[in-house]
């Protein structure tokens, strides 16, 4: 399948790189190709430059927002979420028509230090932003509660017997994200929040998580639903 | 010990039951108790008036707000967290002086129907306000991410092999909590989530909480942590 990742953080290259290895053809997209390759400061959690990174990977195609949302039948968004209006808008909404968006974004604010509040909560969410924005478009918010390993591995905690979530207003999409989650990525647990306003509920969890991650010092956890 | 309990809905009686079947002297506090011990009609999840109940528990006193926190060594906050400051203000200050103040609280806000938002969050939460307001107590907040029944009695649960959070600014305060949490009530997990700020994250988990309880249809769940 032909998909279009945005995004050239940790998260990006950790799906583009999945899916390619999974055999589809990846389209990466940034917002300036030339300014990226020539990047050399590291991002948060960045172990090598994202040029040293897609040398490695020479089978994804580096693109602009709007060649690799135009490319993909499929778009994930990996954009950082407090930026992901503005990449999904230089995106283009002609080139998201009738796709399946899966947002994983976190709309975090580190702007009054940490830990992060959230650019929008409690009434509104990320997701629910971009359904509004391009309204032809299927929003599937998912996977944002996890790091970017075990999103595309969640074998490496717990031996994947924990949970993650989809939100969405469109049911064919959503079995569709879940089936990539299952078949691609191999998660047991999809549990299907509700149509995108329940995005408000994953991306709020996000609070939680930071904290969590805080007490326990590391980001290789996941919750377990127990009854 | 002598412990104050502010709240009669579900919370407030099961919490008063647990501490009185330890043996504790527990008084619970309303806001009028003439209007409490007339009123027929049945709360949300309550399966018998207020009346009905504390008849089969002669043990526990009936108080006024103010009376239930004077009485109590320790006071649990299990009023509906849209009202608490209101509860609390009734307790009075003075009552509430030097004394571990247990927040149970969500500050759940169902007036524009469900899922309910919260009256405070992200960048605030309703166990700051308390802290705020009773700077002379101690607020720890927890047991808020469970039921009621959950709450004082984890093993119902995965076996109590779940996990329960706690926040304060009091490390003093946080480590007698839990050792309620866990001598009295049979927690096996408690995370330190960090300062008061991090009972936002504590609050915060309700939105997700609420939409697990839609999808699976039940509140008798709660998240394990694995690594």
């Amino acid at each position: 399948m032909k998909i279009g990742v945005l995004g050239t953080g940790i998260v990006g290259p950790t799906i583009a790189a999945k899916l390619a290895a999974l055999g589809h053809e990846v389209a990466i997209g940034t917002r300036d190709v030339p300014s990226l390759m020539a990047r050399t400061e590291l991002g948060m959690g960045q172990k090598e430059p994202f040029s040293a990174w897609i040398a490695k990977n020479p089978a994804i195609r580096v693109a602009e927002f709007s060649e690799a949302a135009a490319h993909g039948e499929i778009v994930f968004n990996a954009t950082s979420g407090a930026r992901s209006m503005e990449a999904l808008g230089q995106a283009g909404a002609d080139n998201l028509s009738g796709k399946i968006i899966v947002d994983l974004g976190n709309p975090l604010d580190f702007s009054r230090g940490m830990p992060p509040s959230l650019t929008v909560c409690n009434t509104d969410s990320l997701g629910e932003q971009i359904q509004r924005a391009f309204p032809d478009a299927r929003v599937v918010k998912t996977l944002n509660t996890v790091n970017a390993l075990i999103m595309v591995n969640p074998q490496q905690v717990a031996g994947g017997d924990h949970h993650v979530f989809v939100s969405g207003n469109d049911a064919g999409a959503k079995a569709e994200v879940t089936s990539i989650l299952k078949d691609w990525f191999g998660w047991r647990h999809v549990v299907d929040l509700g149509d995108i306003t329940s995005a408000r509920a994953a991306e709020m969890y996000l609070s939680i998580w930071v904290q969590i991650f805080a007490s326990m010092g590391t980001t290789m956890f996941n919750i377990r639903i127990v009854t």
